[in-house]
């Protein structure tokens, strides 16, 4: 392997990291406002991690021109998740030594791939500081998500993600035809809509910093919160509503966004993966709330509001909760199991499966279907006006087995660590769709992550990314051909 | 539709009618043997199902030539299954009339689908005839699935069935030419395998009646049994040794047997659905030993001979237990969940998805993950040696799909009679897989489906049967264009 190769990488990867620490010091500003000495946790985090920046910047210093190959290019996506997630949890452990690395680098992780899982504890008496770093991981992971899931995952091929390569690489499509120009129409969008939910959020009654807070984590449908109650803190319908719009707006591909911006309103509604994505939550949330109101003989209306809200937080793997839906009885129960698999649509910060691997799968399976009884009559497939290559069909196809087989894997090693199938299953789950809490007394959306075994929070995290990647991006690491070049 | 063309298929449907209403004149002689007044319900059950394969047989006689297409195929296969459950369950409902509609017709579909769940309680203190009764349906269920899948199912080209064409239709590869010859191979197989079994059976101390009914069960991977303890009910190591090895040979391949006998013993290794069955039976059994040896400190090779029996039970979708398998703590419980996904080998009585799906799927994965660095080295797959077409990737990948969903949507559905999580989605599971147990404490190894809502019963007898018929054989009928020809 030439190594000289990689230095490229190791100056992009530090580049990164000094983003990173100058983002340190704003919670370290926030705590030191409000005069409290866990400043030092963030300065000492930000000195570190600038110090090893340093060191990558000076020593990969290069010249020469630099193409980034396909490899390098995975090598690149995966290496900056890795090492933003790493230098991610240095807060978290200078603020609280007793944590240890597990739960720091749980933490962390479930902040950037916006899942929004959490072990701490007595979220409403933390200082100022370490909320927001909170959020703050959740608002950059969530642009980064957005950014990689339109700019890189499509050039590797990864999931079916080639279906969206044109949006971003293609001539035929000019949505924007170079990428430093498409990530700057990204952050516009992005920070347009935090700042809306922002003020949303303000003009609904919250207090400033819990609006801020809250906005970040809301249009990244990450989920952290606040307050050890989630959105069950604030007891105001209107607050679920500004919730649900935000979260909605948040799953939905940013590039449609971006077309409405240059002056194709009409795109907002075209894409195939927006109408399925709408229509499975009006689906969904109608079906629990006639079960909710037929079983809890309570206003149709009321439960509507309440499925709606924990639904879509759950569809566009936010996982906010502003009640305990555990206790809605089996059928609801079994329901949510079931929504913590289907995320959002690809190319926002929603994660799962994403609504249009479904719509693929559809298409096969009726069109399996038809060619039992007339096999001379099949007709090739199309999705969104364009001719489905086969390719797609398979790297879908082999997406959804990967995504069953981790979750499988995952939840058998949760219960070698001694969690009850309920647990393991819904913690795997709802680590690898990147959506927030599981199911049952301990992880469900009434409980905390923190008491579970140092080496399943472990495993949790890694599903995390994996799933924040969708899967190929890590596992084709592992290939010992993939280090042969 | 020109109804004309259906009588060839109810002249056969008379016939096999005929013949189930035979059948029930073997219980009905054990009964009498013993004195026991529940003849009757057999010979009751005998005479209205002959009335109606007369009646059948008498309006159908047609002398035109026949030939099965594809869509007579698929009715013919999916009606047979379905009137010999409907006529099966009448002497059930004449036994006891307390029972009801959803008991009886539960119990035989569990029955001929060799599913082997059970709403009987008190099967000990049951007369000869019912139990003998329970003990037919799994047997005949048994070779009906074997001829089945040799003979129609490739031919219907049903989730990649057609991989096994060859070996019944194909002149390349004649193990037998003839289709009658095959089934007469087959039925001397099966016969054979029953006998030695229950002599087996026999001299390792059971009684004559027990022997001979818990052979017919365990050949075919059925897993009723004459005592409500199960297997539990014989304490005896040399029980649990004879039941696993006749066990796995149900879960064979029958065709290997027949080439075995047609002078080609290499047979019996050489495919690699056998290969893969049997080494991951190994690293099943030894991973769950270890769980269980270091868990509860117990002997290593008493671990590894509780384990043996409990998951080969499950793998093979036999569904016996000689013990409460659910209180081997979490890890168990985990993995037993995902042995009740897996199945035997096609072409035998077991069910499940099977293993040949599972060793296609990760070739799939393999070159999907080889393609991602290096698109252009991507080779064709071949499996057992030969090339495996396009069609029966998507054919197999449809499967596995449908199969997913219809756990998923049975799971909820159940969940909607009542049922908590682990009940609804282990029962999903084991109705559609044809195992038997499932988990949690009213369906699991020490429970029993008797206390479950009538609606759920229903539901789960019609898992069992869309699980049995490989999915599409039902799905297909279901389509509006399946009706137009």
């Amino acid at each position: 392997m030439n190594s000289g190769s990689h230095t490229p990488l190791l100056f992009i990867l530090g580049i990164m990291l000094c983003g990173l620490s100058a983002m340190m010091l704003l919670p370290a500003i926030a705590d030191a406002s409000a005069s409290n000495p866990d400043w030092q946790a963030f300065v000492g985090s930000a000195s570190i991690t600038l110090f090893v920046a340093m060191g990558l910047l000076l020593t990969s210093g290069s010249d020469k021109p630099f193409t980034l190959d396909v490899r390098h290019a995975f090598l690149l996506t995966a290496g900056i998740w890795i090492a933003l997630c790493v230098f991610s949890a240095l807060p978290f452990l200078l603020f609280n030594r007793d944590l240890g690395f597990a739960n720091a680098v749980f933490e962390s992780v479930s902040g950037l791939t916006t899942t929004g899982s959490t072990i701490m504890v007595n979220l409403d008496a933390m200082p100022p500081g370490i909320l927001l770093w909170r959020s703050m991981l959740q608002w950059v992971g969530g642009i980064g998500i957005i950014v990689t899931a339109m700019m890189m995952l499509p050039l590797l091929r990864v999931g079916g993600m080639q279906l969206f390569r044109t949006e971003s690489s293609d001539r035929s499509d000019k949505v924007v035809p170079r990428a430093a120009q498409l990530a700057a129409y990204i952050a516009i969008v992005y920070g347009a809509l935090t700042v809306a939910c922002a003020v949303a959020y303000l003009l609904g009654g919250m207090s400033p910093f819990d609006a801020v807070n809250h906005a970040m984590t809301t249009v990244s449908t990450g989920g952290y919160s606040t307050h050890d109650a989630s959105f069950g803190f604030f007891e105001e319908t209107s607050m679920d509503m500004i919730g649900t719009v935000f979260m909605i707006l948040g799953g939905l591909p940013f590039v449609i966004y971006i077309r409405a911006i240059k002056g194709d309103p009409a795109a907002l509604w075209r894409e195939s993966q927006v109408q399925a994505f709408l229509a499975f939550l009006v689906v969904a949330i109608v079906i629990v709330a006639v079960g909710l109101h037929v079983q809890n003989d309570e206003g149709f209306l009321r439960a509507l509001r309440r499925a709606a809200f924990n639904i879509i937080s759950i569809v566009t793997t936010t996982g906010y909760a502003n009640e305990d839906y555990t206790a809605w009885g089996p059928f609801a129960i079994a329901c949510f199991l079931l929504f913590t698999f289907i995320g959002g649509c690809t190319g926002s910060t929603a994660g799962g499966i994403k609504i249009y691997r479904f719509e693929v799968l559809w298409l096969i399976c009726l069109q399996q279907l038809q060619g039992l009884t007339s096999p001379n009559s099949v007709q090739p497939l199309s999705y969104n006006g364009r001719r489905l290559p086969g390719e797609v069909l398979s790297s879908v196809l082999a997406f959804l087995f990967v995504y069953g087989a981790s979750v499988i894997l995952l939840t058998v090693a949760l219960a070698a660590f001694g969690l009850d199938l309920v647990t393991a299953l819904s913690g795997a789950a709802t680590a690898l769709g990147n959506v927030g809490p599981g199911l049952g007394p301990v992880i469900g959306p009434a409980g905390n992550f923190y008491s579970l075994p140092d080496g399943a929070k472990l495993l949790l995290a890694a599903g995390m990314l994996l799933g924040r990647l969708e899967l190929f991006t890590i596992l084709v690491l592992f290939q010992r051909s993939f280090w042969k070049w």
